[in-house]
């Protein structure tokens, strides 16, 4: 498991053949989808074929994490039941709207973690609403297990009652206030999906917009997007350079017998120091 | 009375002749001025010609609102004390600049409401002050008499040092964090006036504009307006398809005896249901 | 001293001849660096060199401020201990995250003031990360230490990951945030450094660009920029018209044996009569 968050790759999580097929993806997350993907009659199957395919974890190469429904649809009780297994990294958590939300998720995480006895998994939040625009500082910040938000922007639209449209002026105060709040969190951040596959010109110069805004790396819904996204989101000479920094504290940090420190005034734990290790390694 | 927020026009208190051809207009919300448009010393004169213009409330075929004085102003419990009569559905508050001013304001609000026997009428707060555009959110979700909220463009420049022009940088920020603070806080939300009365195509572009950063309507100084931003905001798929479900959401729960009830985790009490109901009768 | 804030321009600490130079500069303040501009080992010798620079505080004729090293370096004590003196008007504190950093320094700053027997001084918190860019608004308000926040756009960027370049898009959320976060705190504003001292034009367009973003002067790094700066950071007429309010209202409540209070609902005490004044005499 890479700690990268260049590309998250959303799969239908009621399709045996895509869950298959994902093994072989080089997408640093691989998303099980169990919300806007799955109908609402396959939610029980595509719980199940997750819980399978979790337990082929090792023939993945990415990090697996799951999408679980929204915290308003009620489902999430059941979407945890099934999939917080052993083999998840994590899970995405869509339409977040305030911490309130994720204060009730993480009790029934927690407590499913302790009977099944795996380590806590992480929780990136799907900032895709007004209010979760407005709450997105608070959220990100909300504890250890956030280690990155992700922006969705079909929904936040709607929510807002504007129309979609490619690089809408709608999206424009959200998109940029995202990364400013995730960096001040300390968390990575990834930009919303490009939906036009015919346009590949276009989602070359979303990933350089994204890219220009803080954004980490873009959420993907199809296996061609992958090389594009991973191109335009290398890490550039201020990420790489933190990433050394990074590295160099924590393992004087960790010869001291001590784990969490600082960096520049930043709270530095294992899991960031994963994610610079993972960054160098891949600029080597 | 529609609950339509499309557009709200500014009528001089202090003109009679005003007051009298405001019956005709077609505005969604027609709001009588005591504020900018009425010079010191016919202040107490604009209150009692709108006082007389609420007595033949019916004859209007809009939504009757009254802008009083700035809390700055010291002016607003003389506003009230006149404006708060049978026939109003609510106040549009200028130059708000924290929920400290509206605690104020809804206590006099109340007391009046108590003694003359009048149900509580609603509150649009005027976002037009640095001080507003940092508390939007907080201001917007301050209960359940806030229906809207509606941003004034050039009390704001004017607040941040900045001389106007049209579509300036220094509006662009504030005019895009507005409407999503007020979506988060789940209530309607007014764009700035135009203007330039000669700029037909200018008005028809910023209509566009405020309606792609999820406005729900356009603050108006003249009437030759009111056709124009009716046609631009008029409600688009998303908005018809939430309206349809608040509306039957809200019937379901009233069948129950239930009032208030949630829609995808948002209030829903009687307000948003005649707003839902007014947008779909708009559109049959 | 001016109270005024059209420039600001940084001297580096470690070098006795451009502190001797800076007498002859006419920026509205100089600032002595402790910080960017003086290597690790200088910082020793740049302290005492503005310590004595700071005993010939009558040959400059701007405001004289020190930025001092940012909250996390842990060097603001050492800083502070040589040059807290007579002759200092106040001190830019670079990449201030949030007011609990704040806290510390002022504790240590009201101790020295005391016992070396000096008024107050000011402080100017320099914005440039992201999570100062989040909690500008509470910084500005931190107190009436605060007489203006400065923004600092490389040092931002490096921490959203984003390689600089001018007008960057990585940059637009931030620069527009800070001015209407510092309006609503009531204190004035500084635009970051324009660093290509070849591109004169662009300079310009960079403080248009600025001063129609509501900033109300420039941070400078070159004496060349400085008439540029003061040209085009003139003060326009809602700014005087402002001036005017405060000289008039302040001079009245004064004559009254009062000192602070309010105009149109903004406190106003010596500090903003002084600005008010000084913007005033600027234009006569």
């Amino acid at each position: 498991m890479t700690q990268l968050f260049r590309s998250l790759i959303f799969v239908p999580g009621n399709n045996s053949r895509f869950l298959e097929k994902a093994k072989s993806l080089q997408a640093d997350i691989v998303c099980f989808d169990l919300e806007d993907s799955v109908p609402e009659i396959e939610k029980s199957k595509a719980r199940k074929l997750i819980k399978t395919a979790l337990k082929s974890r090792k023939s993945y190469s990415s990090s697996i994490f799951v999408r679980t429904n929204s915290p308003n649809s009620g489902k999430i009780p059941d979407d945890l039941k099934e999939i917080v297994q052993k083999g998840i990294d994590g899970i995405v958590i869509p339409k977040v709207n305030n911490i309130k939300e994720l204060k009730i998720i993480e009790k029934s995480l927690s407590r499913l973690e302790k009977t099944r006895k795996i380590k806590p998994i992480q929780i990136i939040p799907s900032i895709e609403s007004a209010e979760g625009v407005v709450n997105t500082y608070e959220i990100a910040s909300y504890g250890q297990r956030i280690s990155a938000v992700v922006f969705g922007v079909f929904d936040l639209l709607n929510d807002l009652g504007v129309e979609y449209s490619k690089n809408s002026e709608g999206e424009k105060y959200s998109r940029r206030k995202i990364p400013v709040d995730a960096h001040a969190a300390g968390v990575a951040v990834i930009d919303a999906i490009w939906q036009d596959l015919k346009d590949a010109k276009g989602l070359e110069n979303d990933c350089k917009l994204g890219k220009s805004l803080g954004y980490t790396g873009k959420s993907i819904i199809h296996p061609d997007q992958i090389p594009v996204v991973h191109k335009l989101f290398h890490p550039n000479k201020s990420e790489i350079s933190w990433a050394e920094k990074v590295c160099k504290i924590y393992l004087e940090s960790s010869k001291k017998g001590k784990g969490a420190t600082t960096v520049e005034g930043k709270m530095i734990d294992e899991v960031h120091f994963k994610q610079a290790k993972a960054l160098l390694d891949l600029i080597k």
